[in-house]
C-alpha cells in the first residue's frame, strides 16, 4: 500500500511510520515537509493531495489541544482544542477523501483522555470524544468503501515529556502504538477506536 | 431548590422542567425570555446570572447542530455543530460556576446520536461525544463540591418532527427524559452521563 502519515516526526507518528513502512510506502508530511501539510490550513492539505497522488490509506498522527483545569478553560481554550485536535483530523477526512482509493482508509488519533481523566485534560478530553463519536458514524457514510478508525494510545514510553501529566498510567511502547495503527489500515473494520493501553 | 432551566420551552427543556418542577423553583430562560439568555453568546449569560442570582443547579437542555451524510460535512458545518452543541452548554458552565452553590449542580443534555449512528447524523455525534467527554474530566476539577453530568435521550416521543430521522429507534417518553435530569440534580454522581433509551 501507499500511505501518508500526517506528523511522521512526532511520537506518534513514527510509531505508525515504523509499523506501516516495515510491508508498505510511507509517504510522511508536517508542517515542515515539502510539500508542507499544516492541517489547520485547508489549502495546503488540497495543494499536497494534488501534488502527491493518490493513497491506499491516510493516518493523522497529529492533534494539539491546551491543559488547564477545567474551571478555567474559556471559550477560546475550548475552540483551540476543537480545532487543534478535531477540526484539523476532519479536514483530512473532508479534503483527502477523493485521493483515498476505493476500500482504502482514514486513521486518526485521539488519546486516553477520551475515556480516563487526568488533572487539566478535560479540553483534550472532549476533543477526544468528539473525534472517535464522529469517527463511528461517519464510518457508515463514507463511499467506496472508505474504512475510518481512531487509535487512541495511553502516553508513550518515548515522550517522557509527559509522563508528570500521567502519573500511574503505565506507559505504553511504541510498537504496541504501530500495531494499533497496523490493525486500523491492514484490517477489516471501520468506525472503531483502538485503545492502547 | 432553585433551578435554572435554560432552553426551557424546547422538548428536552419541557420533560426537564415539568420533572423537576414537582418539587423545586423552575426558573426558565432562552433567547425569547427576560431577561434573554443566548448561550452563543457569552455577555447574555454572564449578565443573566448577575440578574438572576444563585441556583443550585443549572441545567442545559439546548444544543444545535447541522445535519449531513459526513462526507459533506465542511469545517463551517463542523465548527457549527460545535459552537451550537459543546460551546454553547461549556460557556454556561465556565460563566455560571461561581452562581451555583455549594454542593450544586450542573447537567447538561446531549443524544443517542453519541452512541448510535443515524444518516446524517455525525456532526451532531461529534459533538455529543466532545460534551461526554468533557463532563468526564471536568466532574473532577469543579470546586466546592459542584457537580456536573450529561443527559442522553435518545428521540422523544413528544417530538414526531424527528422521528424521520431516527427510524426505528423507539421513542421515549417526556417522562423517562425528566427522571433522568431529576437523577442528575437530586443524585450524588458526578461526571456521568445518563442513557435514555
Ligand atoms: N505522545 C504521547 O504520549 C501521546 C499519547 C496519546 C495520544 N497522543 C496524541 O497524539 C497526537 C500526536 O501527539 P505526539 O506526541 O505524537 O505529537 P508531537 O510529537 O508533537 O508530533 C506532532 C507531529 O505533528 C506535526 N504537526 C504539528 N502541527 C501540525 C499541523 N498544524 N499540521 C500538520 N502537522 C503538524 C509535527 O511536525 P511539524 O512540527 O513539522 O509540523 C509532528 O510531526 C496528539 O493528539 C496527542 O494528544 C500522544
Ligand atoms: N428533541 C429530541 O427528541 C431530542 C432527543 C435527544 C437529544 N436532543 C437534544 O436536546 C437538545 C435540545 O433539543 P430540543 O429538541 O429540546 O430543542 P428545541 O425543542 O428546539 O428547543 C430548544 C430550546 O433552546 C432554546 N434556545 C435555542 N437557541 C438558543 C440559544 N442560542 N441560547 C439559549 N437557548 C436557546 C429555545 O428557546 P428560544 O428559541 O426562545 O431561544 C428552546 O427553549 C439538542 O441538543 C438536541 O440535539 C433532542
Amino acid at each position: 500500500m501507499r500511505i501518508l502519515v500526517v506528523g511522521m516526526s512526532g511520537h506518534v507518528g513514527t510509531s505508525a511510520a515504523a509499523a506501516l513502512g516495515e510491508r508498505h510506502d510511507i509517504v510522511g508530511v508536517s508542517r515542515s515537509t515539502d510539500p508542507a501539510v499544516d492541517l489547520l490550513d485547508p489549502a495546503s492539505i488540497t495543494a499536497a493531495f494534488r501534488r502527491l497522488g493518490r493513497f491506499d490509506a491516510v493516518v493523522s498522527a497529529f492533534g494539539a489541544a491546551p491543559f488547564a483545569p477545567a474551571p478555567q478553560l474559556t471559550a477560546d481554550d475550548l475552540t483551540a482544542a476543537f480545532e487543534g485536535k478535531v477540526l484539523s483530523q476532519l479536514n483530512l477526512v473532508h479534503l483527502g477523501l477523493d485521493a483515498v482509493t476505493d476500500g482504502g482508509s482514514f486513521t486518526l488519533t485521539t488519546g486516553i483522555l477520551a475515556r480516563e481523566p487526568v488533572p487539566g485534560g478535560a479540553a483534550a478530553a472532549m476533543a477526544n470524544g468528539a473525534v472517535e463519536s464522529y469517527v463511528r458514524t461517519a464510518a457508515r457514510e463514507l463511499p467506496r468503501g472508505i474504512r475510518i478508525n481512531a487509535v487512541s494510545p495511553s502516553v508513550l514510553a518515548s515522550a517522557p515529556e509527559y509522563f508528570d501529566a500521567f502519573r500511574g498510567f503505565a506507559p505504553v511502547s511504541d510498537e504496541r502504538v504501530g500495531l494499533a495503527f497496523v490493525r486500523s489500515v491492514e484490517g477489516i473494520e471501520t468506525g472503531r477506536t483502538y485503545p492502547v493501553d
